[in-house]
């Protein structure tokens, strides 16, 4: 049985990558960009006061002296110096006059009027070129490559892209996904169970996660435990990018997904990996479709979709990999068996940050990861953990 | 002017409850609950087999023993023992019937046929009551309170939701938000800006903002630096459950917003906070409608976002707040001035996990918090950081 770092590089080394598409920057917000991003100009694209105050030359400044003063200069609009002209009342965010390169701020000037003549002056000792002013391409300059591909749209990328004018951008296309959740004991979830029957919550599990990705799937379909229908339905799903499976993986004899999918030319890459939970897990590829055969249990899927699939849609997309954290655990834990296990942890922070076990009756438990923020990770050469120890920790 | 914490207390007293909506689960994540979730039933609702084996009796059981049987039970099915019947080929999921407590599991089971009569042996030395069983009601009773109102509605929770039959939740409505972005100097995003213009970034981080808390605005405007114009523009934006303004709360004469706001009959409930970016937010209320009044540039504008407009929404809609972390700062930081200081950093894992400065250019630098993960605190009585130190940190 393969290891979780094997399983892992498995799977990363079959990722697809997916077209893209030019959408509105308004519709991109948490989609991944599929274009480097250069800056149109200089940033800021002009010397920009960066206080309301007045600008004047720092030459041959001395305090106190008496600057005679007539225009203002709002954000918005430019000025040329007048002949003699040595001061100008200035605002914040407005271009700073060619022939000045100092601006002092309003709070240290001393305005009089002297003859309905306006002056000011300034107490400050010393003033060095470009006090309070952000120069021009201090920041970006023309042609700078600002955003590479692969990066997320999140607030402060949203903020950049709309400076540089990108009303459109180019954004990985979301890939088709088909989910099928198998099992005789599954019903839809708006129906009454009978006592022996359960609702089909890894659907939406798997929806939940592959929302993150802003992908709405093509189909999610429930199979009961006979061949004909899994054949026929699992047809259908290979003629999509990704087709994610629950249930029907593991040893009991109506576990018919590997050798239905066999069947079907879908090529095995893994049955089984030493993970608990989610040790059932199957993964293959038919041509461009990838296969994920997810265990029934609902935290093994909510596992396998955080450990497995994520990392896959990511790559896939060209994204960095979610962080990993390493953080002092707070509870204690003995080995059984020879699996890296993930457990779900709550954050907590007093003096510093660590994590706290929440407590849970195993894969099965419909409640396991809710209030969790996160995986902890038991690896398998590890014989325990003590408390205080620094672990490694996945956050949701 | 009043500090970081006594502005988040006042603008968290001002939080108002918006109403709930009945959404279907699909269309729920990352929405947030609004209505107490109680278990509909036991969960396991059966004595649920955790294997693929057999069922049998551990009273009497002695190793070795030999069990005939002739009937296997699938998940999805349920079966009452016929007299004489001591062993159940069983498969994970399914019920334990009465009269049986534990499943041994296939591994560890011998089978042979006799006669043509199947039989099995286990070599197990000792077995207890419930072995590889999860009990009926373990992990929740019927009625138990499962989920509280206010939770964020992620994976564990849409898997939860969906297992207890939830196909329709109540959900926080979102509120009406009207943006209004002000100043000369701006332009919209699609247009090519003179030489001493910018773009239209702020809208786009205050709508990116909004969109992780499922708000689409309901009216986005920019208006010039003109009186009568931001009048008429914040008249209708008054109409909303929350304003959001930027730019024109500053220093600067042309910076009006706090006189129309207070002429519109908009309460002041502060002007100016001892932070750094962001120190001239205006905050205040009209009736039910809130108004954040942001300062204009971006970097001012993503930290207010962040650590007063998310806040305040987070508790207006009964969440709760994003969790703060402590954690070592690799950098080093000098006291200029009394203010609370924010700067964007990066999550970094060595042996543990530490935060990195990012350099910038200060508030006005359009990439500030791009390659950020979110916000160093360096709280105003502190006179420096030094490396190594553990500092506040929010995640974006």
């Amino acid at each position: 049985m393969i290891s979780y770092t094997e399983a892992l590089e498995k799977i990363l080394s079959e990722v697809r990558h997916y077209p893209s598409e030019l959408i509105s920057l308004d519709q991109s917000f948490g989609r991944v960009l599929c274009e480097e991003i250069k800056s149109d100009r200089d940033y800021p694209p002009f010397h920009r006061s960066a206080m309301d105050g007045f600008a004047i030359s720092s030459q041959n400044y001395t305090p106190n002296q008496v600057y005679p003063y007539h225009r203002e200069l709002p954000a918005g609009m430019s000025m040329d110096l007048e002949k003699d002209e040595k001061a100008i009342r200035i605002m914040t965010g407005a271009p700073v006059p060619e022939g000045l390169d100092v601006v002092i701020k309003i709070e240290d000037a001393n305005l009089m009027e002297v003859n309905g003549q306006k002056q000011v002056s300034f107490s400050t000792k010393e003033i060095k070129p470009w006090l309070n002013i952000s120069k021009r391409g201090e920041d970006l300059k023309t042609g700078d490559l600002v955003l590479p591909k692969g990066i997320q749209i999140g607030t402060s990328v949203a903020s950049l892209l709309a400076s540089l004018g990108k009303d459109k951008v180019s954004v990985v296309k979301a890939p088709k996904v088909h989910i099928i959740s198998t099992g005789n004991e599954v019903v839809p979830i708006h129906s009454s169970p009978l006592p022996f029957q359960i609702r089909d919550s890894n659907s939406y599990t798997i929806k939940s996660i592959l929302s993150k990705y802003k992908i709405q799937p093509e189909s999610v379909t429930h199979v009961p435990d006979l061949e004909s229908e899994i054949t026929k339905q699992i047809q259908i799903g290979l003629e999509a990018d990704i087709l994610i499976l629950s249930g029907g993986v593991s040893m009991g004899n109506l576990d018919l997904i590997p050798s239905i999918l066999q069947k079907l030319g879908v090529e095995l890459i893994f049955h089984k990996t030493a993970i608990k939970p989610g040790k059932p897990i199957w993964f293959g590829k038919r041509k461009n479709t990838i296969v994920f055969g997810m265990p029934g249990n609902p935290f093994s899927v909510q596992t396998c979709s955080r450990i497995f699939l994520e990392p896959f849609l990511r790559e896939s997309y060209g994204q960095n990999q979610l962080p990993s954290y390493k953080l002092p655990y707070h509870g204690t834990k003995q080995r059984k068996g020879g699996l890296t296990e993930f457990f779900p942890v709550q954050l907590e922070t007093k003096d510093n940050t660590y994590l706290k076990p929440i407590s849970f009756n195993g894969s099965g438990d419909v409640r396991a990861g809710v209030f969790s923020d996160g995986l902890g990770i038991f690896p398998s050469d590890l014989s325990q953990i003590q408390k205080g120890d620094t672990i490694d920790f996945l956050p949701w």
